[in-house]
């Protein structure tokens, strides 16, 4: 399905879609061979999406029509199938195919004698959709499809996607141009793009997605009831790519929706009001995901106005939710959004925590607690919540921010699959070692009936739909990982640059490369050692090191003239090391053993304290500073190694955002340094220009 | 003119026109008895005015109804005529009544023996109108009316008023409520409204009125072609009090407007345009103002983008103007907003000078040069702008923002009328002793044809009109002083706590001492010793003392470990200081004779150097900070003790902004005494809190 064409002039950029012609003819006359046949006979509509993907992909890649039909015609085909032990097409060991999930796929190539065919086969319409890009990813990979033998299962449940877009159009955090979905408090009129968007998300294995943004707003909050027509085309639209529909909303809908006066979880009037909407919506969706929640933080509502702990607040909703199949999803992100700066009793990190870890085993089952990667706010280095882990009880799941918040706005180029690795690795001991962040947040370390991955998205209606063409890859990375969080960054950097780029030598080396150190590029220019936050307020971009710091969102570095940090630990500090489990609550507690990139989010301490890299803090800064910008500068050259390499558009660009960026990281370079300089009277010990 | 009243409740604040019947019965037979009878037979609009406001007022005052008439009945009678040397009732000294100006008046007692009269008398319905008030205002203080002698004359030619209102409604840097004008784009349908506006204006000798903010956006463009009408309705509510109506213009209307691709004033085409657009609004409106113009500042289109100078720029516009009287005023608020804050060659404050002075003598006559106060931007405490008394060819006018962009946006009281009256009468030494600014912008010392005052307004539709009651004072004074910039603060304090709020010995004593200090407690709590700046970028409202430290746009402190200041001096720093003439320029040079509040913004200085006060920096800074808040809560404990002697509504109101302020007075403190205390690690010598 190539976009939409006007006027000789694509509409947006394919991402990793680009299904072109092949070439190489040795190659193309095997898979020719092997692709001209389908057989398939299945009614479901998410199957037949996998089949129309499979033809209309063969034809732009090998340039064929292949036959469609419910009988092989020919010694070699394709069969897409759902599982079925009756079909004469299942030529595989019965212990094998068991292993096949609802969502994943088999295939396989089998060779009967007198018949060869590839034989991709699921549970579900959406595996076969799966298995179909897998299998079209292997031609695009050039692989040897004589000898197939694959199953693969999704090892996370929720994939999920949530979206930040407003009706008005604009995105709350979105660098991207505007909403995909809406425009002027309407459904956008251009819903081919939505089709092509969801045809992406499928492609790389998303099976849920929040349409609007967890600040939920007036004209939002209609999306449960009036305007749930607009919810029904976007849910048609998913469904036939096997994505389900979910919808943020106002905890106070009650009370803006009716007459009531109250959105008190126990009032029977606001629990009665629920169970009618959601019913409501079931009857127009019968497949509609469920809710996404963002109560009591950020001046959002919620069930603490009532003097309700946010048990009580989720279990009335999911009770309404539970009859039809669909669950709740209760964001952890909530603090003490007033907080009085001078006020040392009270960190923010120990928040989510604090709000939820006693309530352990009072949730329903149909609830799921949303958990940010970080205990403060997608910064560029923090430690991993320590909440993940510390609710045997309770389902979790992970939120990572795809959207480039307070990692460059999509005009730096920052890689996020490489943090959220280490995120995921990061071992919780919850259960002793072992306990990873991705165990948990799979379901299997705790058994957790749902669970998973929620991703806030970077896309937008720019033709290139991320802002930064090289930040399509932390879409697809992100569901990468949710799909199988073992998969390494440098394979999913290799699939998406061969997927989107091809695959010369030099092209895949030289982007793997740039992707892979970006992040760190990023930090090393960024606010030093894991201290967060020196950024202007609101908009979250550049350097202000003290723009959170007299403010009261619970953000502080605590400069002075002789030390920096904010001591989190039990003996002198604020005790959040005590929500770790023991191994990393002592590894946190000590600097002797906390990693240099986070000693400062855990510890206050002398500028001159010297680090287990052997030199001081302030020296760090100075050196990482300008080693941020000479590797910014770096990138460039990598990228201008490319000319004639990459398609003029995407080199052109890219360029443009990578000049951006050296220029930026200078003005962080300059700024943090100039801070840090000033206010400490110590020299670079290289004497290099600060200001 | 009682404001609209709606179901019995009033739509707005009466201010200081507030004028209520008399009770104290003496003086109210007496006044009644000569104020029974008017004697008008005037035809013109304006004077009409006059006449209608004194027999409204008097009704108000007095409960009657004075007879109009075009001759006396009775013994006692009021007179208001303009000067006609035939008139019966002139019975003045020839050489006296000379000396009444065209704007001017007279007021005197005639008594013939056999008549008895207050003869008000003026050049223009415009002098009729502010005689009127000078009359109303006397009876308000119950003054002795039985001997009236009295001839004034305005000291400035022009007493403008700057609206920065945008026709979507919004108003820049407006902190009370949306545009009186305006709303969506459209002419506001509540012209009441500003037909009281005008009358306020007027009974203060405001004479000129720009409508629209001198950032000319894509609406207000059109103000002078086919949205004119909107100029005209203005207008005709205007001329009616006497006020002369303006506009402020984007420099690159022939872009916009018509299908001309440059703007450059050398062009015939450009010219030819202005004089056609030019010769159009005054057949609309005949007695048009002119315009203002904000050119090549923060973004604004200008002749520098067509390599021609400001005089260059000005004179082809003031050229279309001239042939109707027009005339062109053009700020001087122009300078590098892309600085690098890294580049120490350039001084914002260096800017306006350096752009204009040069070019004295090469403007035409009625170009008019609007030069804020200071050479920054309207911060609580700058030096006077050294370009006042710098262009003997060249008319200048003195800009004031009335608004509180800076000094707490009303919600903070910080009363400005002494602030001004320091810059009104700092000597520049232009042509020697007692070259003061007032001198200047009079027009007395370089004879100037034009000249005068300019306040940026703080009205907007709120109900009290200027978000804070008390902030009234600060518009009633500003035109007061445009009036005579020779009356007292105390003076004007007074008039306008009698007019507003009666006489009572209290009331008077108490409000005129909140209000003469309020500038400097502001000042003690912001940022400290003339440096500046200290606050949160773009909305300029809450302390942040690096806020501005890293920016664009010039204003930097420098603070470090050991000191702070920019050096302005001619001998080590940027020069600044030259452009004051010998006197100012030696002062200022040397921090043993610069003033104690101005030091940092001429110097750069240790903590620890010792201020004509005895105090270090450091401690001043501290001890300031303190004194601040204290002075605050004084400031409340005053106003509580007029509870019940000042109504409900504007006592409570201004309790609960005196509160905010005193809890925003604390975050001032406690904000700037951390920063300071943290980079220097110098304690406080009385051991009070620091964070």
């Amino acid at each position: 399905m190539a976009n939409c064409i006007t006027g000789g002039k694509k509409r947006y950029d394919d991402c990793w879609l680009g299904f072109s012609p092949f070439v190489d003819s040795t190659v193309l006359e095997n898979y020719k061979k092997w692709c001209s046949n389908i057989v398939f006979d299945e009614e479901g509509e998410t199957a037949r999406t996998a089949c129309d993907e499979l033809v209309r992909s063969l034809q732009d890649m090998l340039s064929i029509k292949p036959a469609v039909s419910c009988k092989p015609s020919g010694e070699h085909f394709i069969v897409l199938e759902l599982i079925n032990e009756d079909s004469p097409y299942i030529k595989v060991d019965k212990e094998e195919i068991k292993q096949v999930s609802f969502e994943g796929f088999m295939i396989k190539t089998v060779n009967t004698g007198r018949e060869k065919y590839i034989y991709i086969a699921a549970r579900s319409g959406r595996g076969l959709i799966y298995g179909v890009f897998k299998f079209l990813y292997k031609l695009v990979f050039r692989s040897d499809i004589e000898n197939l033998h694959i199953i693969e299962n999704p090892v996370n449940p929720l994939r999920m996607i949530n979206h930040w877009d407003n009706m008005d159009g604009s995105i709350e955090r979105g660098y991207a141009g505007r909403s995909l979905f809406y425009e002027g408090y309407e459904l956008t009129e251009d819903l081919d793009r939505v089709r092509y968007y969801a045809r992406l998300l499928a492609s790389v294995g998303i099976n849920g997605v929040v349409i609007n943004n967890v600040n939920v707003h007036y004209q939002e909050t209609r999306l449960v009831a009036d305007k749930i027509h607009v919810v029904k085309t976007l849910a048609d639209i998913f469904r036939k790519y096997g994505i389900q529909t979910y919808l943020s909303i106002n905890y106070a809908s009650p009370i803006q929706l009716t007459g009531l006066d109250t959105a008190d979880p126990l009032d029977e009037r606001v629990a009665g009001w629920w169970k009618q909407t959601v019913d409501k919506i079931y009857e127009v969706i019968p497949d509609f995901g469920g809710f996404l929640v963002k109560a009591d933080s950020e001046n959002r509502p919620g069930p603490y106005t009532y003097n309700r702990n946010h048990a009580e607040g989720a279990n009335m909703i999911a009770r309404a939710l539970k009859p039809h199949g669909g669950i709740l999803i209760w964001r952890c992100f909530v603090y003490n959004c007033q907080q009085d700066w001078r006020d040392l009793s009270i960190d923010r990190a120990k928040a989510a925590y604090e709000n939820y870890q006693y309530l352990d085993g009072q949730f329903m089952d149909n609830v799921i607690l949303q958990i940010k990667n970080g205990p403060m706010d997608f910064q560029v280095r923090e430690p991993v919540s320590p909440l993940f882990g510390a609710m045997k009880y309770t389902n979790q799941m992970i939120e990572l921010q795809i959207t480039q918040e307070y990692t460059g706005q999509q005009r730096h180029l920052c890689y996020l699959i490489p943090m959220w690795k280490e995120v995921l690795d990061f071992d919780t001991y919850a259960k002793g070692k072992g306990s990873t962040v991705k165990r948990v947040v799979d379901g299997s370390l705790f058994d957790y009936k749902y669970s998973g991955f929620a991703g806030v998205v970077n896309v937008g209606r720019d033709y290139n739909w991320t802002g930064h063409y090289l930040a399509q890859a932390n879409l697809y990375g992100y569901a990468r990982l949710a799909w199988n969080p073992e998969l390494s960054a440098e394979k999913i950097t290799e699939e998406w640059i061969k997927l989107t780029y091809g695959s010369d030598p030099d092209v895949l080396g030289t982007i793997s490369d740039m992707l892979l150190k970006s992040w760190r590029i990023y930090e090393n220019y960024n606010a030093p050692l894991g201290i967060g936050w020196m950024v202007n307020p609101s908009y979250h971009y550049g350097p202000n090191p003290d723009g959170y710091e007299y403010s009261r969102w619970g953000t502080y570095h605590k400069a002075d003239h002789e030390k920096i940090g904010v001591d989190r630990t039990v003996k002198n500090g604020t005790g959040f090391t005590a929500q770790y489990f023991k191994e990393n609550m002592e590894m946190y507690e000590s600097p002797d053993t906390c990693p240099d990139e986070l000693i400062l989010f855990f510890h206050r301490l002398p500028y001159t304290y010297r680090l287990k890299s052997g030199k001081t803090i302030i020296q760090h800064i100075y050196d990482t500073h300008f080693e941020g910008v000479e590797q910014a500068k770096e990138l460039r050259e990598q990228w201008l190694s490319l000319k004639g390499k990459v398609d003029g558009l995407r080199f052109e660009h890219v360029l443009k955002r990578l000049e951006e960026q050296i220029e930026h990281a200078r003005e962080w370079r300059d700024v943090i340094n100039s801070y840090f300089y000033r206010k400490t009277g110590i020299p670079d010990e290289k004497g290099r220009k600060i200001y």
